[in-house]
């Protein structure tokens, strides 16, 4: 282990998702490094002084990438697999940004309403818990809230969750699962940053426990298939990740997407999955937050043999 | 047991929730019935030849009730819990309905395609297990599809779920645990149907594995409280269930609720309760394909205290 | 004129629009009849001091009806042509109602937010412009903002606008154009109310110029010819109505009706009509703030000869 | 006259609208410039033999651009007043791509449905009006469909519209009418394209009467005054632009920014604006196909003196 490479982001971070900068690290196919990432505010929140609407600016989420994966080219999968996530610090925060949640007006729901009250949130990490005053006491869950390739045309912000992955914030995106995502341009440009300590489904108020961490991955190269969306696989389950507005097209996505994984490589006739995904079918709201929502398809394995 | 009240609907059916029928039958606070449920069809299908296009008009989703709850006025709430359903025939249905369904065109969502294929799946249910052919092979979960009290003012269509419950489709609605719905007119006027022998998160194909049923259930009444929306409180969990149109506001509906559940009986001033749902909320998608969609969210109790 | 039928609505009103209650009047086809409406307040509104949160409760928007059509069933369409509408007071109110209109959390759109400011907005109608203060002149350009038939099984609020017509607050209403709306029970039952003096696109406060009114309009009936939502023709256009969430929903159902529209009665093969109304089309928004949106299709009659 | 400068682009298209591109010309705040665009298609689609699945790949609606204006910085306004547009080709064409549009399932509203059929439509423009076959005559109402300005930081796909501009379809950004841009970059990089020969409300089937055009534009600059989302000005009316999903979400991003925009120019109170749109507010459909939905709120000038 002692020779495993550190990726960390040199000179300037990325807040987009890009077919065109340089790489900053170049991996082989079976390649496992250690990628260091920033959390999303840059660690510009520390303090009970350090609020948002002050320390927070145009640039947010910063990623560690691009990353350029040796061999990988256009119409080719690649497969991450999240050995383990280590924060690397003892405490995670969280806060409300103005115009930023599940359950305020935003910059896409705009209303006339003042915004809620900015408020931080400091969680010490002790013991595998995050433990913020006497009442909030969360496990520690880690998972890559932000993790993808660059898109074939676009430069997309570091912000939103698509069909290259990106700030999808689901948390299947954890130790011991493998992530699909499509390679569109030469290299894959692989990105990941956001790591959470932990985070409910649909991230409610936006901001999950921030963290920044060490995460060890483990890259492989699936050359001449192709995926449309993220797919992601656990032990025990397949899943997909549908990123739209509204809701219901995030839903519709991920799920057409696992009737046709299972189609392809599982030996259903179409209809036959829809009707299997009607009966055991499991869906998970990711993200109710970001500028798409992300929504989590999955199907046990067990009803696939 | 030998003397448990068994209700069956009398006569013809319930097609809505309304607050003006006259009711089957008559529950006390504390007492436990049984109740027999038709299947959503009304048995209407039992071979392959039994075409939804063909044996289906608009009267679907037949209820049993109203029945009144002695002693329930509007403001309080009804207690329902779910003691056991037992399943009254050994098979189940599923069918894919034109313009019906999650990945389909349909009268909300209207699109000129050609509908697709009408296909019928019959399941038979032996050791525990629904079984279609080689590959399909559900297990059986139990619940009541629709539930829910009359509405203050309208009557609304046993197909439709919203704040009096109804077609939510959402798996907790089972054996264990308790829901709780608001008492909008004398009697509260509960009904339920639409059992399911099992189902997925979002019930794709708009279709669960249809049975008909005989439940155990146990009534009770909470004076002077009100709620909104349904709730459902499992051993381990505190849930809410939002039905809407677009999906996000049905995500919104149900976390909100929940807040406002934190707030009132446990303590969380309601700010810190967005945090603790922000990162330890649970939140699946119940129903993709009914005329409202319904999101369940919840929390488990440990939290709490 | 003095031998017209002057319909008011003795003893209480409708909230609902409903198959069940007795009819208040009935008409034949090819009658003209007078209408009194009250405004979607019942006239609770008349002083700075009767603020929403205090003086409206659950019974809102109350309509005249229903009217039993002789020789209306289902199957059938009716064609009500809208003659005149006369003020029956010389002024009008607007209010902004706490959690509802179109910039604001509402109970469908649940957020954390406080509400907004009620606020009373009286307005003076002279020589054809209704004024309040001196910014606020906006001229006399009343049409009934709910007007619908019975539904064949639910009862609906008269506050929700549906394939039945009912509060689709949409300016095509108006005095001039004829009002195509689907017979479902027998004697159509039609109801009507909610007329407006003046509303811009949207209702976006969610309250337009209530008035209370007096309506001249027309019955006829076509046999044997069903619609499945809502048509207006004005003697320029066609329309549809389509009422739906989300939003988008509402415009494809009123579009795919105009489609069918085209096709069915006018020559045009159905995608042809798609591309006609592609590039001729026109798309207002009637309202985004009621239980459904409500949005119109049109499409010139000089491009159907 | 002579001494026009005309732009055409130089090499290949711009397919983003983006900040790090090398300007194909320059111009000064007050000059007015001739732009030449090609049709979307970027005139691969010429005969009844252009399928659309065959002919068109990633590369779509060819922008001309960016342009850099000197003196632009981030936080002015662009003002960009539409002279006249002229077809540069006597024809149009408007096709049904497989998967776009409307009334069709969509990459983003995923259904397991099979295309709607391929189809061409070639218009002769003749006297000022578009024809096909007989029933098909649309007047000459040029736009421009797609117009904008660089984003801060992301390269958004020209197929894109938000709130930097790009591919609206709203038929106001029309000759006799100035487009209000931000400059979020210096230089404000301005892109247009996709001229439309006629389009209805919506873009139906997502492909107007798409032509290449010869624009002539004349730019000015608002120094210091920044907007947040593109608006229109023609000589009678005040106008915003919201694009988003779901469409609801748009059409409160354009009425909200109309708010604004009255309360920070024409001295009406926000909620005095927000009660003069309700009763005296326009919103249409822009578009209803595109990567998110265009909707157009407006006011009649005569209202704000």
């Amino acid at each position: 282990m002692a020779d495993i490479t550190e990726i960390r982001q040199p000179g300037s971070y990325s807040y987009v998702f890009s077919p065109y900068p340089e790489p900053v690290a170049t991996v082989d196919p079976g390649q496992t490094v250690a990628i260091h990432t920033e959390d999303a505010f840059e660690g510009r929140i520390t303090t009970e002084q350090d609020l948002p609407s002050k320390v927070l600016g145009s640039y947010l989420n910063p990623q560690t990438g691009p990353i350029y994966v040796n061999g990988a080219e256009p119409g080719d999968t690649l497969a991450v697999t999240i050995e383990s996530i280590e924060p690397a610090r003892d405490w995670a925060v969280s806060v409300f940004v103005p115009y930023f949640g599940g359950l305020t007006a935003t910059q896409a729901t705009r209303l006339l309403h003042d915004p809620l009250p900015e408020r931080l949130y400091f969680y010490e990490l002790r013991d595998g818990v995050f433990r913020h005053g006497d009442r909030l006491a969360i496990p520690w869950r880690p998972f890559l809230g932000t993790i993808g390739t660059a898109p074939q045309l676009e430069a997309v912000s570091a912000l939103t969750p698509h069909n290259h992955g990106g700030n999808m914030d689901v948390r299947d995106t954890c130790p011991g699962n493998t992530v699909y995502l499509p390679v569109r341009v030469p290299g894959a440009l692989f990105y990941t940053g956001d790591a959470h300590g932990s985070q409910g489904d649909g991230e409610l108020c936006g901001v999950a426990l921030e963290i920044s961490a060490r995460s060890v991955l483990k890259f492989d190269l699936i050359k001449g298939q192709a995926i449309d969306w993220p797919r992601i696989e656990s032990p025990k389950k397949l899943m997909t990740v549908g990123s739209a507005r509204p809701m219901e097209d995030a839903a519709r996505i991920a799920y057409a997407e696992l009737v046709d994984w299972l189609a392809a490589d599982h030996g259903f006739e179409r209809l036959d999955a829809y009707q299997l995904l009607t009966q055991a079918g499991e869906m998970y709201v990711g993200n109710m937050v970001d500028t798409n929502y992300s929504l989590v398809a999955g199907i046990d394995k067990s009803y696939l043999s």
